[in-house]
């Protein structure tokens, strides 16, 4: 008799058909008698949608207003879920993020969720009601629609499932779990049975689209057991074999977990970044803001920052953005940042992968850079950027690589095997 | 400087090119020193998207869940309208039913107004904003969202329009103003420059798609000054032209409006109706409860409903009900009816059509019903049924005379003159 938090995705909630089956999965949860919280997210493409038709009339939506349109499509999949539901005979009843509530700052299109009363929908449990409450959506503390920004279903689910501290916050997806690696580039990557939240959030953030960053940060800060599931399977299989199912994120206080973790626990990679290289600039107090903080005051995100140690007073700095932003980020480089810091050279290269191993025993073994480096230099494969934290390894290096980078990686740290 | 609520059917909003027009209306009405509350409908043709597929999911769709999805439609415009409004830099504000806010009953799908709370939208009103609240919704005591039913977004434009004090309440339909006949019919029919708020009543109830009937209650009880203007006319004109574009629904106490009243202002005709007889029923008290209560309780509406002076201790009972609903009421007079009535026949007939006349002149001038059924006899027309009131006079004919009738009587009351 468990309570359940159960996330399901827009691929899952994509059709008529689709609501009906997750219903029925969600049945026979219920009738194997645990309370639910379900979050859905808004239909497959509907989102899409609402953000083409706000676009159509501001090329650049006012933050407030896109909210009140985009919050729309979660709100039409509760209905039609708990329709669904009530249709089975099973009690349910929906409510919208202002319902429940969900409280958010006032950060239009990225809020972040401030807190969650759980009084009402606490009732519906006791009642036996599967409660339904959208995704992605909250209010701020002046009544107004907030969104979470993408993903954030996710967030809402573990924000759900930490205030009603519910035995699992169960993310179902179209994959069963999280792998060693990517299992379309390495056929013998294995399932995780479980990963530690520090090392899930550095695979959301090297790549692995598994979960959503923000999520897992919420799963570590208020020590939620998320648990990533497979929507497709059968239903009852699932429900019969709860823990073992899926990946489970734990936390390393867990002595148990922590035992039988290994060196690496997965690889992970990521193509749609794209490298900036100044070089040749002075190298003094403040010349990284000079070249980065026009490009963050410009929305542009920056993920892996490299500045070598200079010589001659001067030196060189490089860094990835979202392929996408190169050409902007360049343009504004050029106009708005060379002229004032007089470096020799900007230039571009949008053909780089990000390749990165993580694990939590990366903290206490000396080695396995090493390791990382040799495995690649056997393959030819040239590493362009290195950057370290406490437990990831991020090597950037020429795209065409890297498929052949991942799967080297996961035989040489030998994650095909238990 | 006048504060009026307009608002904007489902075809004004119908696509990107249609909102970004009534943007630039609405924008032209500011420009001229007007406080503005606009209150659009759903997009053409989302409503009954959204209804569809709730009932693809449950045949009979849970009403507090139908509400739940069906009120995102309006959801979609108010975010879409002040994001058109902001691109032509026009300060400017959406809201929810919940959000301004408007509560109703917890009568699901066919919620009744209670209380508008106007304070956060007077402040936006304050700061020059344009306030673009949600029609057709609200929200009920315990924090369900709710739905007005079908033409809801008249009855939230007029409760506004009370609720603000507004000079006036603008419908902007895809008709500019209330005519003294459909003009389709009678080519010669007059727009009405103003109509009592009593006629306007019996006009809608008549068959008069113009305004909703609760929306007219709602202007009657409240003394809104409500307006039926075009969308269609160049807004520039609208502009210029307030206070003789369009109908003006009137309150009799107004001595000047009073004056100049005709004795019968307008003919209207309904066809989607059907009527169904009872024969020979004793005459006894109860008997109309024992024949039309059931019908009410299947939640059959009856309209005309006339019952012969009996004799020899029998009576014979017609009434008329939606075309749609003939077959039901009469298998369920046969089923659950006639064996306790003991009744001599049951009879249905659906090729009638229902013309009236409506006039506050009615009142007090005799010779009128006269005058009506005088026209219709010359022209061969036999009436089947007879229904008054203070200011409408109702005939039941065979269909196939709709449209002679209402040019013949058109006519005969001198509508197409001043």
């Amino acid at each position: 008799m468990a309570l359940n938090v159960q996330k399901y995705g827009g691929t899952s909630v994509g059709s008529v058909a689709r609501i009906r089956n997750v219903a029925k999965r969600i049945a026979k949860w219920k009738a194997a008698g645990h309370d639910l919280v379900v979050v859905p997210s808004a239909m497959a493409g509907e989102t899409n949608r609402l953000l083409a038709l706000a676009k159509e009339i501001q090329p650049h939506p006012d933050p407030r207003e896109l909210d009140v349109v985009a919050s729309t499509g979660e709100q039409v999949t509760i209905g039609l879920l708990a329709m669904a539901l009530l249709e089975l005979g099973v009690p349910s009843r929906s409510y919208a993020g202002w319902q429940v509530k969900v409280l958010t700052d006032a950060a239009f299109t990225q809020a972040r969720i401030v807190s969650i009363d759980a009084e009402r929908v606490r009732e519906d449990l006791k009642q036996g009601r599967v409660a339904v409450i959208a995704g992605f959506q909250g209010v701020d503390r002046a009544g107004n629609v907030t969104t979470l920004g993408r993903g954030g279903s996710d967030t809402s689910a573990v924000a759900l499932a930490a205030a009603f501290k519910a035995d699992e916050c169960q993310i179902f997806t179209d994959v069963d779990g999280v792998y060693t690696a990517d299992p379309r580039i390495v056929p013998e990557a294995r399932r995780l049975r479980t990963i530690t939240f520090e090392e899930m959030l550095e695979m959301a953030g090297a790549g692995s689209k598994i979960l959503q960053i923000r999520s897992v940060e919420f799963a570590g800060k208020y020590k939620v057991p998320t648990r990533v599931l497979s929507s497709l399977t059968d239903p009852m299989i699932a429900v019969g074999q709860e823990g073992q199912s899926g990946t489970l994120v734990t936390f390393e206080e867990d002595p148990h977990m922590a035992m039988e973790k290994a060196l690496v626990s997965g690889v992970a990679a990521q193509r749609d970044e794209a490298k900036v290289t100044v070089r040749s600039v002075p190298d003094r107090p403040g010349i990284a803001y000079a070249i980065l903080g026009p490009i963050a005051d410009a929305g542009i995100n920056v993920d892996v920052i490299v500045q070598n140690v200079g010589q001659d007073g001067m030196t060189d700095l490089s860094f990835t953005v979202a392929r996408s932003d190169l050409h902007r980020t360049l343009k504004l480089l050029k106009d708005q940042v060379q002229p004032h810091i007089h470096c020799r050279e900007v230039s571009g290269e949008d053909r780089i992968a990000k390749v990165s191993i993580v694990g939590m025993g990366m903290r206490s073994h000396a080695g396995i850079a090493a390791r990382m480096f040799r495995t690649l230099a056997e393959e030819g494969i040239n590493i362009q950027m290195i950057s370290t934290s406490e437990i990831k390894l991020t090597v950037v290096i020429d795209e065409k690589y890297t498929e052949l980078a991942v799967r080297v990686l996961h035989r040489a740290f030998e994650l095909d095997q238990e």
